[in-house]
Parts: structure tokens; C-alpha cells; sequence
């Protein structure tokens, strides 16, 4: 088993969706992406919080074995989103973006963060996305997100990060805005220009695509969930199951590793739409996992 | 192997799409369901067409040995409908609908139907679906699809159909508003619920749907297609090659036959979205579906 280390955002979240509402609860990429992967690996987070980030929320990591040493808490507030789900659960309107202690955050790895072997940057900066990577000594398997806004702000930034991971996941409408493309399947080639080996599209309720150079498509749905209570972090949820997975395998992944990755990812993100914030996602066992996956190959089973 | 009896609309389209635009070209539910079902079983058409209906058509249907028997030539002009299609290719913009002479059909059986095995009432208004049911002797397998139209307007029409026939075929908006549900997932048991034994809820570029008491969920995605070109009769298409492929066993389907019959539609329907109209479809040949086929089962392969 191999150590994986992510950085991005550790947020405190205000969320309302025609289920109920949250105020200020545990949110951001780092979060969701830690206690998801700590399912299957040790995880190292790298951060920044305020000084009002609460005990609860950094034990909570901590109760799934995370290493919280690269946390730093800084003077000021922590990073704060609130938005909502109306109608289509698939799209979040933002109605504001307090960034915080994290406009100035500048990562450094605690030393031995920097032998780390799988590494997922999740969605920040480029620049900063980069600044990471380079404290890295031999990374095994490098992954990626990025979000509408990077695209359009730093895009040259955002190439120099693609040019160097293995694997890409991001939404649809981003895979398409980054390439200039009409959809998902004109999209993943182009993407893969840039550089990645393999790139995972995330598709909320209609689940995800893959593809790689080598091996082409794989497509497949998320696992069906009646009702939907916050699909906030679903997209982290699953790129913490699918590096969670690879990293328990302890090599390099081939391409059909990363199909039961993005599987893994695919039904440990429908646990976390289940509930707000991270309630639903800190509960989930293995055994409740590996139960959900049984049922999901079902769903999935044609003969 | 076992005759199909279809009875759905026969139109002329004019559509516009990024990719271009047709005018008064060959299009309908029956008509697409017919070159699409026609590839795997002897298909009965029942509909009506105007004084305006080309040879050229009514041949295209003939080539595949379609019993056009059943087609009606009324005074007056075909069913007319005019649309486009702009960014989300899912879904359809009306501009103009036509009914000409659809308005007063009156669906009558030829004598040699009435023993059909394999019925699929495509979408027209229930009460029109109810009178083909009832002319048919003694049916093996019974399929529906409907619109939002009806479901506003002849609700309790539609209710009575439902409770006659083993599966439906819908859209997810359509299977939403039926049902009074927020996600496909949500709405698929209570369809089953008003009668059908199987329910199949076709979701554009993103696959589809299945669900039955007896099994419960099978989802699976599109034929990954990189340019599409015209979406209209893609679900017609779904519907014609799930039928064709179940009247070709020539027995009474069991549910694990539908999830191979979802396959067989949603292959096939990727060709009809390549072309403007019938035109990619009616092309299609059985050696085209069955490498695509083949194309398919690698994009869905786990392992």
C-alpha cells in the first residue's frame, strides 16, 4: 500500500437544496477527497484553515488515520462557500466565494510528505498545483482536477500542470470548455493531447467517462440513488475512492486498474450525496463500500 | 422469429441542428421504429400518410421488407413537424407541429395483423393505442412509449394503456412528470407501479435505464459518438431494435433478454443520430450493428 498525498481546499461549506439546508459545515476538495481515499490508504492532506476550523473537523480526519501535519492554521477565517441546488442537482449556483486564509496560501510539504507516491491535486490553483508537485521527489501516479474558472484564468498554468499528471478528472462542462468541444466523447481525446495518459469525466446522476490513448472508452453509470440530499463534494468523494483504490494496490496502475477505480469512486460518492456535508461520507465503512459495490455490479451486469 | 406490429406516427421533419438542416424529410416514430426493427424481424406498420407521401418512401420501407399494408393514404397532407436543436443536443425545440391528416386517424387493423405477437404502440395519443390493442388477438409482448403531451392532456387514457402493456419506453423528463418524481431513479418504480412489468427510460447521449420488480436496475450508457449530427428518432431507433432483437428470439422475453434488447437499441440508435432524418439508419445493415456491437461491449467491459 502506498501513501497519497492531496492538496486543495479544507472549506467550511453553506449549502441549501430543496432537502434542508447547512450553515457552515465541513466542506472543500481536501476534506471529501481524505476521508473518501482513508477508506483504502494512508492520506496525507496538505492546507491551510482559519483559527475558527473546529476540533471536530480536524478529528474527524484524524479518526480515518489522516495525516493532518501539512494543515496549517493561519490568522483569519476559513475558506468559506455557500450555494445551492435547485431543480438540476447536477449544477450548483454559487452565491458567494469568501476565500479567506486561503487567497494567500502558499503550500509547503512537511518533509516527509515528500516521498509520497501517488499524489492527487485537486481543484486550486495551477500555480499552486504545480508548487506542490515540484516538492515531490518520484511520484508513482499523479492526478488532477481543475474547475471553469482556472480554465479561463490560467490556462497556461493549467497546461503546464496537464503536461505533467497521469490522469485528469474533471466535469463535463469543463472537459468541454477546456477543449472548445460539443460534448463529453469529442472532449476526452483532446484533453489527452494535453498530456494526461487517461482522463476521467465526471458526470453526476449519469456517472462517468473514461478514456485513455491506450485502451479507448469506458463508460459507466453512478450508482442509482433515489433521492439526493447535497451533491456537494461527490466529485472529490470519487477521486478520493478512485486514488484510494489504486494507491491499496501499492504499484504503478495499469488502464484496467483504472476502470474498477473510477467504479470505486462511482459508488463511494453515492454515499456522500446522501446526506449534507460529510455526514453520510465520514459514516461509510468498508463493509458498507464493498456491499454498495456488490449491488452496484448488478446494476451494471448485462448477461 | 416473430412479427412486429407498430402503430406510430408518419412524418415529413424539417430540422435544423448546428450541423445543418433538412427539409420535409422522412421521419416519425413508426418510420424509424420500422427501418429499425425491420433489421432483425418482419415488421406491420399501421399509420396514415397524405396525398404528398413519396414512392421513395414508402419503398425505403418496402427494401427492408416492411408490411406497409397497414399505411393509409388520406386526402391531405402528411403529419408535419419543424424543430432544432441548439447546445444540449437532449433536447428538441418545436417550432411547428402539423397534424394534417393525423388529426382524424383512426388506426384499423389489416386482417392478417390481428395476429401479431410483438405489438409496440409508439407514441400517439392512448386512446388511439387503446383501439390498436384491442383489434390485436393474442399478443406475447406489449410496449408503449408516450410524450408529455398526453400525459398533461389524457392522463386517464394513458393510465388505462399502461395497465395493459409488460414495458414502457420513455424519456427521463417524461418518466419525471408521469410519476411527480425528481430523478429517473426515483420515478422508475413507480412507472411499474401503473402496470408495466419493465420500464426503460432513454436519456439522450447519456444511455439509459431499466428497471423491472423482478430485477431492478440495469443502466448502461450511449455508444460513445463523437459528432451527432440530428438526435431526432434516436429513441424510436432504441425502441426498434429493443423490439427487433426481442421478436428475433421468437419467444416470451425474460427480463435478461430486455437487458440484451436496451443493448441492441442503444447500438442502433447510435447510427440514426449520425445522419440528418433516416438517412445514417436506413444504411445501417445487420454487420454494421454487430461490429459496433462488438465496439460497445469493450466500452462497458470492467474487466
Amino acid at each position: 500500500m502506498s501513501e497519497i498525498l492531496v492538496v486543495g481546499s479544507l472549506a467550511y461549506d453553506s449549502i441549501q437544496t430543496p432537502s434542508g439546508k447547512v450553515d457552515r459545515a465541513m466542506g472543500g476538495s481536501a476534506n471529501y477527497f481524505s476521508l473518501a481515499a482513508s477508506l483504502f490508504a494512508r492520506v496525507r492532506v496538505v492546507g491551510v484553515v482559519g483559527e475558527d476550523y473546529s476540533t471536530e473537523d480536524f478529528d474527524l480526519l484524524k479518526a480515518r488515520n489522516v495525516d493532518t501535519s501539512g494543515m496549517t492554521v493561519h490568522k483569519g477565517k476559513t475558506f468559506h462557500w455557500s450555494g445551492s441546488y435547485e431543480g438540476d442537482m447536477n449544477e450548483a449556483i454559487t452565491h458567494a466565494t469568501e476565500l479567506n486564509v486561503f487567497e494567500h496560501f502558499d503550500p509547503k510539504l512537511p518533509e516527509h510528505y515528500k516521498d509520497s507516491k501517488f499524489i492527487f491535486l485537486a481543484n486550486i490553483s495551477p500555480d499552486l498545483q504545480l508548487k506542490v508537485l515540484e516538492q515531490v521527489k518520484a511520484p508513482t501516479f499523479v492526478g488532477m482536477d481543475t474547475m471553469n474558472f482556472w480554465i479561463n484564468s490560467k490556462i497556461n498554468d493549467l497546461k503546464a500542470v496537464l503536461k505533467k499528471v497521469d490522469v485528469v478528472l474533471i466535469n463535463e462542462h469543463e472537459a468541454m470548455m477546456l477543449t472548445g468541444t460539443a460534448n463529453a466523447i469529442e472532449a476526452a481525446p483532446k484533453v489527452c493531447e494535453l498530456g494526461p495518459k487517461a482522463l476521467v469525466i465526471k458526470r453526476g446522476e449519469y456517472g462517468f467517462v473514461m478514456y485513455s490513448q491506450e485502451e479507448g472508452f469506458f463508460i459507466f453509470p453512478a450508482f442509482p440513488i433515489v433521492k439526493v440530499t447535497d451533491p456537494t463534494g461527490a466529485g472529490d468523494t470519487f477521486a478520493g475512492g478512485f486514488f484510494g483504490y489504486l494507491a491499496s494496490l501499492g504499484k504503478k496502475p495499469s488502464m484496467k486498474d483504472l476502470r474498477m477505480a473510477c467504479v470505486q469512486g462511482t459508488v463511494l460518492a453515492s454515499f456522500t450525496i446522501q446526506d449534507f456535508s460529510v455526514k453520510a461520507l465520514a459514516k461509510t465503512t468498508m463493509d458498507d463500500l464493498k456491499a454498495r459495490l456488490d449491488k452496484y455490479l448488478n446494476v451494471v451486469k448485462l448477461h
